[in-house]
């Protein structure tokens, strides 16, 4: 398949300095790059351009970004999305710094999806000559090495996954279903390399994010992260805690502004030939939260 | 100090069938004696005979026993407690199967705690010859290693901490305070040895037990515990989460009677020469669970 | 890219019955067929039939297989290799057991290397229905989850990593440097989906195994699997320590044959644009055992 | 037992900047006083005053220093140390900075041990009041929080086991034996507290350095140690790997002079009633190296 991965996310921020302090201090990425209102913001694992962008000025998803094989790639995605019936509009180098040409795709949900190949490679701290395994003096606060994925919510779960599967060739790894019946799809978290998911989605209104997350070593690093979180006096939605879906390590914290972020380690490794998991509403909270076995309203409630 | 740790709980269990399929499935406790409604069960790296009692009917502590050096301090510890105005009598070898004779104290908080230092040993699981670091073949669910502390509620902190300070030799280890007058005390983690803590207790009514608590090896162990209580559906109260208060890792859970459980993991060393830390009302809820900084109804008020 | 992973190992052990108790007891692995004095063995997170076949008789790698994704991806590999001038032959269902139709190719470096896609599905043992993250019953051992890659000798690794790149369509991670040719490349660490490697060679006689590897949860893991090398009484190559290349966490060991197994942990994610690191020997020892910076002779030295 | 644990180590070094650079940057402890070539260090969570102190010139061992819980208890362990027929002398507060009155026992193996209660306390880095569990803003490479214990080498064990229990009340947790008679003893581990060690001691030449050891949180602190010894070129002579005796995780290495240090995780508790282990020399390398079950030769002879 032709799209690899998560490339960004960007979020509205109520207070730009505020967002910065959690995102560079805590989270401890660092800032490539300052324009009109808006901060680019890069994990220390990460080769490319920039990973999270900060928007000043409210709250919530503006848009986010898949990284694609090649440019040739993006014709034919192209061609795939206008078949489903959907919209998009070719972008040019510029629009985003650091980005070359790419696709702006309108999801079903609402949602600004931005397909490219072509980015500005910035190098990961550790570099390619000798490297070691972290970077000895490149690190803040938890020091996430770069992000991971998005859950976004959207009114027709099915919908959004025959788009996700047909237009973009991604995969379910997990399905949330209330019946029998293709519309009695509550939530489907699919992969388009070998991650358990790129991205996810849930019931809910269209066009919103009810997390991005960063991935972290492993569950030792999630204690550590729990306790920069405390001193730093951030919000936790929920963890540490063990996800039935995907298997993951958690947790749920939320940026000044109310944007849900995560840090998540661990999880299996799925493939074009893995077989989907269904979990029935029954067993929905064991899915989210297997330690617990419960959610908290605002984890389903919450999003931006 | 003449009182060295934590050696039994007695609680009573609603069923015993179910209680012993927790102490023993989930936990993998051993039961090593049984007799008239009673299973004495032992943790794999406990010398000592047994370590949790548990009596069919009800719900609840029964009482406790602090294992002494020798049955030579059992008389200052009786002196001791006379001179604190409070009841005790000599107990004999045979009134708890495998354990000596002793002495039983009732607290200023009307709990029944027994003092003893003869008591069978049926050795633990690896042995004392050239012994592996844990059992190979004698591992059963999470595998408690050995009981570590309990937290009881009492009306009086101030004068529960003064009489095992007084009486028993326990130094507080953490206290959390209401204002500055000693009887704005609100709970004291006191400690014998080199634990954080060895018995704890908090404002509520007297005789009744919060938890008692299981040390296992690390923040990952702890993991694979809520792993295994989701599994065998063990409700669980809180956690896995990093204490502010001890700074070790937890998680409480419930046994099928309701009597509150503890795995916890780390912790600092204490000591003779350890200076007591305070906690103020204000971060309190850091200090129970310093990760999420929030403490639940349920931990506050449910009691057995 | 087609090829997605490495399927299955057969190796040759001298005593089958030493060798089951290894891969069974000791791994944690099923038996899961049985034929002509060979074992099929499968880890509990793995789907297809098997990963490992014991082959009683001698010692070392006998053939290797890896999955690719259709079976009409075979016909364009089939033509890739024949372009590349080397030989590969047809093989058919049954020919393995539980495997399909397929293609056997013989390596420029001797090695026999089978790519199919049709492979019976036996399935994980936690299921596809609301899954436990790991089977409550059914570990044993170390409870390896699932095969991850190979590591064989060559005596021209140029020309390996050509055949795997222009054949196969493996990239590589990491590359060791001898200096500016070519050819002086020493060894290569090439991945097809999103591991760091999926299959790995170094200087070395052709035709020969270094090791196979499984990946496992973490760390921590690590030093459990540890423990019960001792406790079974397996020898350890190295580890645990960290790669520095891949950056995992590793054990090396072996079976009762001497064929060297690894239990593996973490490491990044790669993917089509990921950028090849290169090692030079002066920081080769860091590369292999980043911990201890040495390197032993037998690890270098015994392959089968 | 009126001797509680060890409070601090002097060792020469043969170069002061560079063994600074070792453990300031590496093990992060902070300098806290400097005077005559003397530089006095203190890990983060240690209250007392200094628990290394380097003094430039050489290489080894200077003397060691445990803490006492009075000083009135010093009177009795002066007495004692008569009674065995061995040297003491009084020391005066101010010939070590910081600490004050105390005795200077020279050990049947000649090594200079000194006892004291007084010492002025600087205090840990999280302080006293709601502290959070480690310094947000105050760790440096590997963050050691305090000092455990060492091992010295002896030409008489068995003489040295019996000054320890009978001078100074010391109890051995593990022992290692050549045969059944006294004199066959080859190493003892020893307890004041309820450390499984606090001091120990295996056959060698008397005055002799083994290593001194940190206590860390756990087995992923000890990866995180091993990445950054690599990382600032710090030799290592064995680990990441389990003890046998007392359980623990450990790396051993060597500061720029060549003395050893031991970063050291877990391990059981002990007590006054603990019973001691035994180790055959059959099983002596299990016993220092359960994993691996091999020692490297440095590791039994390089002592400073």
């Amino acid at each position: 398949m032709s799209v690899m991965r998560l490339g960004y996310v960007h979020v509205r921020v109520t207070d730009l300095a505020q967002a910065r302090k959690h995102y560079e201090q805590t989270l401890g990425m660092d800032a490539v790059h300052e324009e009109g209102g808006r901060v680019y913001l890069k994990s220390w694992d990460e080769d490319d351009h920039h990973s999270v962008v900060l928007e000043e000025g409210g709250v919530g998803l503006v848009k986010f970004g898949y990284k694609v094989t090649s440019d040739g790639s993006l014709e034919e995605l192209e061609s795939r999305v206008a078949a489903f019936g959907a919209h998009s509009e070719r972008m040019s180098k510029g629009e985003n710094a650091g980005i070359g040409d790419g696709l702006r795709v309108t999801l079903p949900s609402d949602h600004v999806l931005e397909l490219y190949a072509d980015v500005e490679r910035l190098g990961t701290k550790v570099g390619k000559l000798n490297p070691d395994p972290w970077p000895r003096h490149g690190l803040r606060g938890i020091g996430v090495p770069r992000i991971n994925h998005a859950l976004i919510t959207t009114e027709d779960p099915a919908l959004l996954e025959r788009f996700f599967a047909d237009a973009l060739g991604f995969r379910p790894a997990e399905r949330l279903v209330g019946g029998d019946e293709p519309k009695d799809l509550v939530g489907s978290w699919m992969f388009c390399g070998e991650n358990p998911h790129d991205i996810a989605f849930v019931n809910g209104p269209n066009g919103k994010l009810h997390h991005f997350a960063y991935e972290i070593e492993d569950w030792s690093a999630l204690l550590r992260a729990g306790d920069l979180m405390s001193m730093d006096d951030v919000p936790i939605d929920f963890g540490p805690a063990r996800h039935g879906i995907t298997r993951g390590g958690t947790i749920y914290f939320f940026d000044p502004s109310g944007n849900r972020n995560e840090v998540f380690s661990g999880g299996y490794r799925t493939g074009p030939d893995f077989q989907p998991i269904t979990w029935t509403m029954d067993q929905a909270a064991r899915g989210i939260n297997h330690t617990h076995r419960e959610i908290d309203q605002d984890f389903l409630q919450v999003v931006t």
